[in-house]
């Protein structure tokens, strides 16, 4: 019995694990890693203009995305303010990307926390854009209602901060947006082993996103396939329903009577 | 790549999740749930002697589990001391079974914790008599090890009381029973979803086992598969090692210099 | 040893501990309930306007309140946007009450979470009016820097959604907002316990608003002894600063030679 | 409202806080120290007989300890198993110490944790021959039962390995033990913060133990009042009874209706 797709802005998809491009040993380590998450939304950084194509090892990075496989979704990592996404986000769309965007939009440089501001104000004028939008956000449940309320396809609130890999620290405050949200959510960031992933979803994330914990494994390639199984096990839960956390105990073993025949 | 098989007492399996055969709602559940979590250990309990079995409706339970795919590993459920416990053994033996048991030991109703006094008693005398010896335990340490010197073939921490669905809430202890075993670490008991499953295997456990939740899952079929997958997707993560949590962060995303081309 | 004062826009308590004054049984209660916590700042909600002084059993909870003892706290608790707020605490001060403002901005009647984007707004208008505003936020560390950039007098970051007892869920995010504050930080809503508060106290923060957890225990004013106590052991022990969380173990207990002697 | 007294053994104690010996810059830190806790119940290490009362800078311990205000509590630390730790009892009450002992059994150089075979055994002996026996144990329920049967007269289970300042990681476990039990708990070893003693209090421990934090801290005498101010709190609120988790909410500020008169 296969777990049901994940439907984004009319868009269906199979996988609900999205990857993340960076940190990477090479641009054929993380091709390689994509193809084993069997993900279908992979996100690449559209970072700020100080780098040209040619010198940047890793400019040719989409080389290595296979368009027809996977969706592309841009990311605004490395955006201080609205303006700043917005603009990456155009420049995207005017290069032929497609016009779906994770927005980030994090001035804070130790932690990468999103500022829940200036997404809303770049939400907005991407939404009316025309664009796909998918805001990272820090895991605020009236925020992420507001953020429907403006039109975005998803939310993508933060387990724990980027890199941190301490799993789903918001299970609280995951659990109330899920339980309000009208898109769907996508647990990101934070999410450094598989047991993440699954508790993510059995919190009913309709998807995740991981990258460090792929991209920086000892083999990416097996640690894509472990956040792939982790993410169906967690799904899987989730949809026949997990028993209730109870204080009392009871027997699971069933009488064998054979021994007295 | 696949991950490295389970040895225990000389004794080699691919699969890293038993399973339990209680509270199943039918024994042809039980069957096809069985097989789809790719165990090749099935517990079952050699209860005490009051019952006959033409008239238990789960007295022919062998008849649904195949001895040539599944090592039957007959437990001592119910046993209130060692006396009773070596003696459920004993019988199990007689009529056939396979010289492997689960040891358990609890007098308490309640919460079905097992008793470290009886535990390692039956213990050496099974030892003794040739068994291969898997006892359930409180996740202690030094009984751990006490049991080890006495020759148990593995031991079987719980992580929370049977039927609970806590998760693992004695990391902390298991943690320590995994890097001081030189037997193989089968958390057993409170496992309720499978990112609990998958946690225990990237603490180092070296198996599972989990009965409850699959047991009485709406679709016991394919919880089954779901704990498959998080069971192989933490061994998975535990043998390549997790990255550490860290409370600073960094940014994940690579730079994309196709803009500036 | 005494505790350091805490300082709120160039005001100075002993206490570190803010009560509300919500559901308590009887205006005689809170007032020894209040006079038994020893705090300085009293916080009262200024509600909408569909009640009459007359016929509201708690319109006169101010005469229960000394004013020379206690800081009134007048709190937006019930707004739904900025403008309600601001049009609130306006009030507030217009009928003589100090030109303090616990900014609270809570659209959602479920969880009574607050609105980070309506909550700036306010608080921008409300400092330029002159008012020391202390915005009630979710747990959100780019929010709280917003706002201290505003010119906000403390942040107050939640715990966990007001009267659910769930003590400080929010800690990982609570332990960055202190790393990263310039205003006092006051954690509110969610501490049911002293052991929460205390904890509350450990990570940082600078005081505590408490208000559930006392008003409806079987006995109020000593709820409000304990969580005085719990408050100051929990900011003695930051002041001095807390051993780290070690993996290993070490013996604490002294050579005793005299047996020997 | 006065919390109820501690009774251990037909002995009443308004404190619930003890303290162990070790660790302590000085013996007169120490006593300072012991004195700010208000505690009534010391405990001292009887180890092992390598060392000459002569040149042990410890040795004189005792005379730092007013027998008068304290009951000594002689313990074990340092015995290996049963043998060695009945043998120290005989000799401190041999030597004049009161006929009280903590029974620690720690063959486990690294964590320094508990036997529970060797624990029982002695246990048997000691009460045997009039000992008042405390011991320190793992948080198992089924062994606490146990040790009640033998007749000690309290158990002592630890909330994490001794040194490691975790508080209660056996939190559920603990939870069980204070349920079934007869005899006071007190909770023992890893409580690194007063946060920590409040909630082994909330949980129902009668009493914890408590030295390494109050030691080593950087005013042992301030962080012994912290200590005491949090066991009182936590205990207060446990003889109220907390409020239960809730997963909902509920406004607490009551309204105001001065502004509308």
């Amino acid at each position: 019995m296969k777990n049901q797709p994940l439907v984004i802005a009319d868009r269906q998809f199979e996988s609900r694990l999205m990857v993340g491009t960076g940190k990477f040993s090479s641009n054929e380590v993380m091709r390689d890693a994509l193809d084993a998450t069997e993900s279908e939304i992979v996100t690449v950084a559209l970072r700020r203009a100080d780098l040209s194509g040619g010198s940047d090892p890793y400019a040719n990075i989409l080389e290595y995305i296979d368009a027809e496989k996977y969706l592309l979704l841009p990311n605004t990592s490395g955006a201080m303010n609205a303006e700043e996404a917005v603009r990456l986000a155009r420049l995207a769309a005017a290069a032929g990307l497609p016009k779906w965007v994770k927005l980030e939009i994090h001035p804070d440089p130790t932690y990468l926390l999103p500022d829940p501001i200036e997404t809303l104000k770049a939400s907005e004028v991407l939404v009316k854009e025309g664009f796909t939008v998918l805001p990272y956000i820090n895991a605020d449940p009236v925020l992420a209602k507001r953020l429907q309320e403006v039109g975005v396809a998803a939310v993508m609130p933060l387990g724990a901060p980027i890199g941190s890999n301490k799993g789903v620290v918001t299970r609280d405050q995951v659990r109330i947006i899920v339980e309000q949200a009208t898109v769907p959510v996508v647990v990101d960031a934070g999410l450094g082993a598989p047991s993440h992933a699954a508790e993510a979803m059995e919190l009913g994330a309709d998807a995740v996103l991981v990258n460090t914990a792929i991209a920086i494994a000892s083999n990416p390639v097996r640690m894509g396939q472990a956040f792939k199984m982790a993410v169906e096990a967690g799904r899987s839960a989730y949809e026949m329903g997990l028993p209730e956390v109870i204080d009392g105990s009871s027997a699971t073993s069933p009488l064998t009577g054979f021994l007295n025949a």
